[in-house]
């Protein structure tokens, strides 16, 4: 008789979005009347840029015809994408990547959920707390995190580190070693980020302890501050100790269109085994290729119009960050929204996580993520995102601000 | 220090499509006059139909606009999508299959690959021999199938059922009791299939033995004889051991466009556990839907216009399938090519299949599989698709015919 992965059945409670999802939508029918604003879930409401538009609708026609009619993908994503991605991305800020080193993929959520599956099950994990539940999840469905205390909320074998407002959200070297460390700078969900020099102290801890830091770029469109890397390239060191995850959602509006990139460096190599060769046999056997029509999308982001037309986008969204920090500052304890586009805001009255997320559903109709649902130390915060549109991100604050008077 | 997952290292070789791309690249290369025809991998060539491409501008256009932008699309896919899927592929079959038990992906190669994450790694596989190499290869990276017989070409943990002409390439049921059987119907590789009620006889067996069936139905769409079944939910029995992959690659050319989806019965269940809500779970976890753009597509494979055209489509590749057999078979053992895009041929005058595929493409410049690509029992076998466009395939066939003149 076969028998399944019980590692699945470790897992507490569904999928965090799932869950919100479901809560939201019974809230909506039994309240049909009350108008409710999502600010949960970061995912973007702004249409796609029209350089974008354009270069689908020209991929789809070369689809309908024979002569420029395309199959199957080359297994690493077109030529012409990642070339456009290594000169803009890397070359531009002096980075060094080449083409073969970069993975063309459905997006970051995959990669950062399937990376892991080249490392040996033995290893340790280290993860940010609060952190994307991805990267914790994919790794309890892989047997590498122990056992579940339902008490703490948290995985025996999982090292942690807490994040908080308390050491300023920056997470210091565990006391254990770990071997995987999972870093998201810009960060989801704090909104907050390293500077380039403590990212640079990051990296030689790595190469110091022999440990690979999955690094989880996705939100390096928000970034203002010119001390904060766009890329772990940047730093001295990182071809020997990191993976770069890059995703097109956020920073181009990709997040119904599915498209992200992953670095693996040829420096990056285990006992003389080469972690790049190891991701080419993981793409090649277990995927293939992301749209034609998506990569020339992709393709259209590095272009002048659709450079131009993205830059403003993102200011769109920095502007409700804007909007959400300073309208909630004078009530509310908050954080983040500089260099990324979420708020991360201390929940008032000693509140959980939960019971602030439901108070607000209640009593403002506003949806949020609950701090806690991304690891303990996320107990007491509570997430806001700026990827709503305007006009209803000027409104969700106004009923915030007004709960609290 | 980290660890890799070794399992990688027991891979031999690369991946077999990459394998034959590189040798093709390298022949032409050093005879760039000569004119490849290529009739290896399943790759179509007919463009995408017209009712296809005006779903796609039509949602491309949706995604230009705030109103009716679409970010991240539902876990399970767009109810539209799994409707039609329902409707069309099951319902108009008598198949009980419910909207939620189809899962829309990114294709049937991601899913046949990850499949196996959901079951214990302590389970045995059985495979047909030959068989679609992914099957294989995403066992061996979860260390599911021991060690490798460079010999044999065989892995000790893997039950292989061979398929070939002494048999009719139907398999029989194995002497030790597998947990998981793949079964890919029609086949893939050697064009041949079962008939309704030996497909039948599969279904109880894994319902007798407690095992899975994980069935590949991706070339449904070119079966012609009313003795097959087009779904393994034709059979009864079939919901407490079948999952059913099917891919939009080949019924509707989207080999580059991506788009597939996997039924999983809720009545399928290890010891209480639910299947279909442990891959709802990777799902949700690990992956992000395919674009709506996509799946706008796939919903205009099961229109009026769509239909038709794609029976068009698929008479078009059978009609090659027709020339290549007929073309042949005066000269050569030829198998398949009427239930199936595929021609399994045995290799003249006792060439192993890597010397008929080198033999071939350095005297006819044709392109095809070798056989013992897809397993041990494929040696001496050789497989040519039927996706090229038919003036290629007609001289495709011209020149290997005058090669055994």
């Amino acid at each position: 008789m076969f028998q399944i992965n019980d590692n699945y059945q470790k897992l507490p409670g569904s999928y965090l979005f799932s869950t919100i999802g479901k809560k939201v939508k019974a809230f909506q029918e039994a309240n049909p009347d009350k108008k409710v604003i999502r600010l949960g879930i970061g995912d973007v409401t702004q249409p796609l840029a029209p350089a974008i538009i354009e270069a689908m609708h020209k991929a789809v026609d070369e689809m309908g015809q024979a002569e420029t009619f395309r199959g199957y993908a080359p297994d690493l994503g077109y030529e012409f994408l990642r070339h456009a991605i290594v000169e803009n991305d890397y070359r531009a800020r002096g980075c060094e990547v080449a083409e073969d080193e970069v993975f063309v993929s459905d997006g970051a959520k995959s990669d950062s959920g399937n990376i892991q599956e080249i490392f040996s099950v033995d290893n340790r994990i280290a993860v940010c707390d609060p952190v994307y539940p991805v990267y914790v999840d994919s790794n309890v469905m892989a047997g590498r995190t122990g056992t579940y205390d339902k008490e703490k909320e948290t995985w025996s074998d999982v090292i942690y580190m807490p994040c908080t407002a308390e050491n300023g959200f920056v997470p210091e070297f565990p006391k254990e070693t770990p071997d995987l460390i999972y870093l998201c700078l810009p960060n989801n969900p704090t909104g907050t980020t390293l500077t380039k020099s403590q990212l640079q102290e990051w990296v030689d801890y790595a190469n110091r302890v022999g440990a690979v830091i999955i690094y989880d770029a996705a939100y390096e469109a928000y970034i203002s501050e010119s001390d904060v890397a766009h890329s772990i390239y940047e730093c001295e060191g990182a071809r020997t100790c990191a993976i770069e995850l890059r995703s097109f959602s956020k920073n181009a509006g990709f997040t119904g269109v599915r498209l992200g990139f992953t670095v693996v460096p040829k420096d990056l190599k285990c006992n003389g085994v080469s972690l790049n060769a190891m991701w080419a046999r993981r793409h090649g056997t277990k995927f293939n290729g992301a749209p034609y029509i998506v990569q020339r999308a992709g393709e259209a982001v590095y272009s002048a119009a659709g450079k131009a037309q993205l830059r403003e986008q993102v200011a769109y969204y920095m502007n409700n960050a804007k909007t959400i920090k300073e309208g909630l500052a004078a009530r509310y304890e908050v954080y983040g929204g500089v260099n990324a586009p979420y708020i991360w805001l201390k929940t008032p009255a000693g509140m959980t996580s939960w019971e602030f997320f439901d108070y607000l559903l209640e009593k403002a109709n506003v949806v949020g993520t609950p701090g806690s649902g991304f690891g303990p130390s996320g107990e007491g915060y509570f997430r806001l995102t700026a990827f709503g549109n305007h006009e209803n991100t000027v409104e969700a604050v106004r009923r915030v601000v007004s709960l609290a008077d």
